[in-house]
């Protein structure tokens, strides 16, 4: 076996020897990354940690750097994995980093990189990788997706539509409060979600009476996709366990028929 | 084929030449509308653009009483439009500021004008025609509408007396948040909908022993709509897609008979 | 037939001439008294019109008794109509207004007719005399009231534990907003449903800590019953139109077997 | 019968002659208990109110412990007891209150007992053995721990990713309010429930936007799971009750087929 082949093997976690070894490792730098994002926004730590976090950043993404240019190499085709979803998350889970890191010669100075840095949250979406257990939940969007689309858009219209008319109605009596279109979606949006902070809300008779109507009639609309998933999952939850044993027939009918002759 | 022929087609986005082009035009139209409204509640833009929009605002106004005169024109049955619910909206999209237009020479001045400018909004109501993917949420809500009616009745009632229930306990402790049974049934609406902005809250223990009983007895009664018509999209979604494979004999049913002959 | 038949099948609104006078009578003395006491409610209104309501609260609630009377005569039981449910809902939809009329002489003076109002609301239960569409409602609570009952108690012994359990991390804190458990209750039961007004609020790290945990597992104990009615009548319209449908070989079984011999 | 035999069965609720009386009166304890932890909570009672529930409390403690002890002596094999999950919960409803009691000589003073009254909340568990009806919830339970496993999962990554992001946007602008990522946890975690309180809340355009995103994505992950518990109760209480009807097949083939021969 190539050195090549021992490197795949190794990076997809299959390597007789190393076993999940480098799979675990990597995923640990993800979850440690993350950690360390965390403890960075604490005041009043000993500045060692800091330091010791800005030193772990520099690891990491020399890490991440380092595992993409493994991957790509050993890849039987490497422009298909650069345009995979996965190469993608890669590619972005290292890059703005490490360009920061190169620009200004630190991973934690300056106000750009304050920035990038979010990107490195998509890191996260690695783990996805080894979540065996979410498979259910993506048969389960597959099989909503339409209708989460559609009231998707539908909630985004209706948030528009909602911000332009309680404009109409609050406006003059709130000018600082619904000073534009914008507060007005960012209202119709806490109000809809029913998260309701109460920095702004209608103190007109119409503009109360308005948002009435909207909760009765549009809630369901933000609602409803969160019903349809989980009705979606537990339909598929049933589909494997339960729906066999009670339709037997349907069962028989699967079998070719010719088999009986 | 006669210009009329020509018209109808194009106005339906089936004309073999000019395809959906017309379609495309018209719904643009109304997108471009609903972002002017939005982009005129924002201050501090300089003036061109105000006056940009005003413009727009003209053509678009004019645009929607041309296709409204020429959908009347070339069909068959004008009458029939015109008291059609896509007639009604046609309408309705552009009178109203029509009127304003005429009677105050602009589209931006006047009191008067700023509430009519949310008839505009109506037109957005046009792009359910160009929605098929909402044909499910239609089927959905005529199976589940009679539950939603006698729900959204009760809930009225709901609120109502909880109003005059919290009222009798709040007024004296708070006569300003509890000034009457409006502020009251504000109160339950923002409550029973769990929005809870926080500008209006029972302090008194009867209040609050109330407010209780009311959230766990009654939160149902505006929260069950939503799960029927959810329950009702998800059901027609397995009706599709998956009830066929398991009642194999169903399929067979909807084959043409004479077809194995 | 005998006046007493006459009255008996006017009051159940199957007299052959009166037909359903009487019961739209009744109904509509209910809903003119519910939207009286609205009115009371308001301020600033011209004298009149407050005393025209306490007239008609005399006339509605005379009507009721009046009402009540005749019903105990012509009914061949009257013990069993004075025990049964809607002979309880006719008897306190006007007696307790009826004694602190007889007491103060007057409809809306004084501070026990005050609390005696409340009762008054109980008249709208007579509603569902009415409401024919109600009883799918009906029996899909029947379908789930075991089930709804048993999360009603644990919903009570969470809000009460966590109510505990917050008044040790907060009370300290804010002795104030945390006085007692019961505004540690008043909490508790504002949070997970959600409403979280934000009148009061952990500020502990401790305190928030335990809010979240405390949101995430218990959210499901309030939040499920709500599925569960909705669920069960979904389940009940499936019955009804679809099921049918989709098992005929149940159909076949349904129809005596003696049928085809 | 020995004595061991006579207590053995009465802790059991299943003793000739006492039946049931042990165990009512151990229940009895519990709630008496836990009311008085609410009751020594009012301020402005008499003194003898809070020493009569101080002397309660070391009987609770006492009895607890003696029925721990007695437990324990009558078990065949006490260690599988000791390590069982009642054993357990029956050991630490009393044990940490009683090592304060010898401690301090008092079950009420003293700031280190304050933390250790909570654990008694402990022994409201004991009340799970005695509610039969909760079975249904521990079957439901079991069919969708896999997803509501994953789903705590997500969503505790979810907050911290969305509390890392907040934080960047926020921190600026708010020093005070989003002052680490816990703080921007108790933000995340307050408004992806949908409480709201409005004690801390995004003011930066791109921090309301990013809200906004969160709130419509991430929201699901939130309240899916309390679906799917939902819907498997429900799906449990149709197999039981309505399945056998409309399945008549699938009822045959349960009985055994040696039965026709």
């Amino acid at each position: 076996m190539t050195l090549r082949n021992h490197l795949r093997l190794a990076l997809d976690g299959q390597h007789p020897r190393l076993g999940r070894t480098v799979e675990f490792a990597l995923l640990t730098l993800i979850i440690v990354s993350a950690i360390g994002m965390g403890i960075e926004t604490l005041n009043g730590l000993p500045p060692g940690i800091y330091a010791f976090f800005a030193g772990l950043e520099v690891f990491v993404v020399t890490a991440f750097a380092l595992e993409y240019g493994l991957r790509l190499t050993v890849s039987d085709q490497p422009l298909r994995y650069a345009r995979s979803f996965y190469g993608i998350i890669d590619l972005i889970s290292f890059l703005p980093t490490l360009v920061g890191l190169l620009l200004t010669g630190s991973a934690l100075d300056g106000r750009a990189i304050r920035t990038l840095r979010l990107f490195r949250l998509l890191r996260l979406l690695k783990i996805v990788r080894y979540a065996n257990a979410a498979d259910r939940l993506r048969e389960a969007w597959r099989l909503v997706r339409d209708e989460v689309i559609v009231f998707g858009l539908a909630a985004l219209i209706v948030l528009y539509v909602c911000a332009l008319i309680i404009y109409q109605f609050e406006n003059e009596a709130q000018p600082e409060a619904f000073s534009s279109v914008f507060s007005a979606m960012w209202w119709a949006a806490v109000t809809l979600t029913t998260v309701g902070y109460g920095d702004i809300y209608p103190i007109t008779a119409m503009g109360r009476i308005f948002t009435v109507v909207m909760l009765f009639v549009a809630l369901g609309i933000i609602a409803i996709p969160t019903g349809l998933v989980a009705s979606a999952m537990s339909e598929l939850r049933k589909r494997k366990a339960g729906e066999d044993r009670t339709h037997p027939p349907s069962e028989i009918n699967r079998e070719p028929p010719t088999r009986a002759s």
